[in-house]
């Protein structure tokens, strides 16, 4: 938390509430975020009974009976604190109607945002549609391409204010696993990184998709036979992942304007695999586009 | 353990050590299983100092003192009981030349069988050369491509009586690995398994390899959306993962004489798409090729 605030001058609180971790900001007059707080109760630590303890826990003290919770993410799965049923895509990112979670304390208004699905392919998103409504509303009128990285990362194609198709890569997802639970746990670290050896990587596995079978445990036996470093074979493992996402997002990302949301190192990877194609991508504070998202939800579900 | 047997009938004690299993095999006069016993003190599970307890465990009442031990797999890696360093390819898959455990017991004779190396690619294997061993024992004369599917299995290339080339592939591993420690937990099991879900799947990815990044998280959102069995998208992980193999070991198998050592299900697989790529393969029972490629190895070192 940061200093003490006025309780009186909190108007709402925007929470971002996802599989790991739930994040909440005291927000004021204008959009300014009076305060923030964060912790480790994740939907996936939580039993549907559990989450409004949880919140009341990490945000209690701004919550005066009324002050409306706008809460988006996993919060809103089948799993959370209450089912808010996808939308199909086409759909304008930010949603008309929040759906009302059940609270045992008198005043405590949680909306929760819905999240995004495709039929064909199959396919759904929460908490992005937010990232990506609020990218709009910072950027109106813009028409392009969002990648939005994560342990699931998401290219979203956006046209007149619509989110038309997307689509999932469950490449950090694939990292981790990969990294921590076969063989090649020996030969790499646990995160991604940069370097030659990434993009050598990226530049084999888009040109030649079919090799990233082979080329896996290919990394371990260089490891015994060749004394190959440990950081090499990482920043190789994750160009290979993310050549693979990219030669299947392809149609995502070509002659289309890109921007990335996110200012991490991952961000940065997807920029870097994306300059070897020589395509420019513009990178996008991700936070700040999850506050103007719940933002704009805010405005639609109190106006 | 079977019945009681006449110690003084043993001539060698037959090994077989993995990683996660140790196995041995009595032998007696002519090629004889008198006895066979088994117990999970794979090579991992065991410090160096461990592997001799770990043996007489087993197998000690077999072992009187000069009676040879002869040892395959991982037991002769860097962290198993002795290293014995890989011959480099080409090379005939029985080696000339064992390499001595050292042994507290008096009278402990253990000889470990080298693993194979290739340089380029870098590749390994340890065990599976005795396999091959054993199949060109029972084969004599066989040419052909040998495919030996497990958790990391192992494609190679016989001519002449030697091995000429091979390739690992970590299709296995990356099974459990997806299906064990990502998002896809929640909508696979965990043994891979057959069905036109795994035929489609084989086909598609052999066909589009690159399309293997977006298809995976698809069987997440198909279970979400469309309710998919978790049968069906067992076997469609099954089929993505051997077509993405089959797709980069298309040099090892186009063209070939295929046998296909193993009797299990996971061999039945390989068989199956192979076949759907009109390529006729041979099911061969690997223990089988494992005492004939250990017995190999005991006439040599005894002649």
């Amino acid at each position: 938390m940061t200093a003490a605030i006025n309780p009186q001058d909190i108007l709402w609180v925007a929470v971002d509430w996802g599989t790991t971790r739930l994040r909440a900001w005291a927000m004021g007059e204008g959009g300014t975020v009076l305060s923030s707080a964060s912790s480790e109760d994740g939907m996936g630590a939580l039993a549907r009974h559990e989450f409004e303890d949880a919140l009341l826990r990490l945000a209690g003290d701004w919550l005066a009976p009324g002050i409306p919770v706008i809460a988006c993410g996993m919060v809103g799965s089948r799993q959370g604190w209450v089912e808010a049923p996808y939308r199909v895509v086409p759909a304008r990112p930010a949603a008309d109607e929040l759906v009302s979670a059940p609270a045992k304390r008198a005043g405590l208004d949680v909306r929760v945002v819905p999240g995004l699905k495709q039929t064909s392919p199959a396919d759904v998103m929460r908490g992005e549609e937010t990232q990506i409504a609020g990218f709009l509303a910072l950027h109106p009128g813009w028409d392009g391409v969002i990648c939005l990285p994560g342990t699931h990362t998401k290219w979203a194609h956006l046209s007149a204010g619509e989110v038309v198709s997307f689509q999932t890569f469950m490449t950090g997802d694939l990292f981790a696993a990969i990294s921590g639970h076969t063989v090649l746990r020996h030969s790499v670290g646990t995160e991604g990184r940069e370097g030659t050896d990434f993009d050598d990587a990226v530049e084999e596995i888009m040109t030649r998709p079919e090799r990233l079978a082979s080329r896996l445990f290919g990394l371990r036996a260089q490891g015994l036979l060749e004394g190959l470093d440990p950081a090499a074979a990482t920043a190789a493992l994750s160009g290979m992942l993310l050549g693979a996402e990219l030669a299947a997002a392809r149609p995502y990302w070509l002659g289309q304007q890109i921007a990335i949301l996110g200012a991490n190192s991952l961000a940065q990877r997807y920029a870097r695999a994306l300059a070897l194609q020589h395509v420019d991508a513009t990178i996008v504070e991700a936070d700040a586009c999850t506050l103007a998202g719940l933002t704009a939800q805010y405005k639609k579900a109190t106006s």
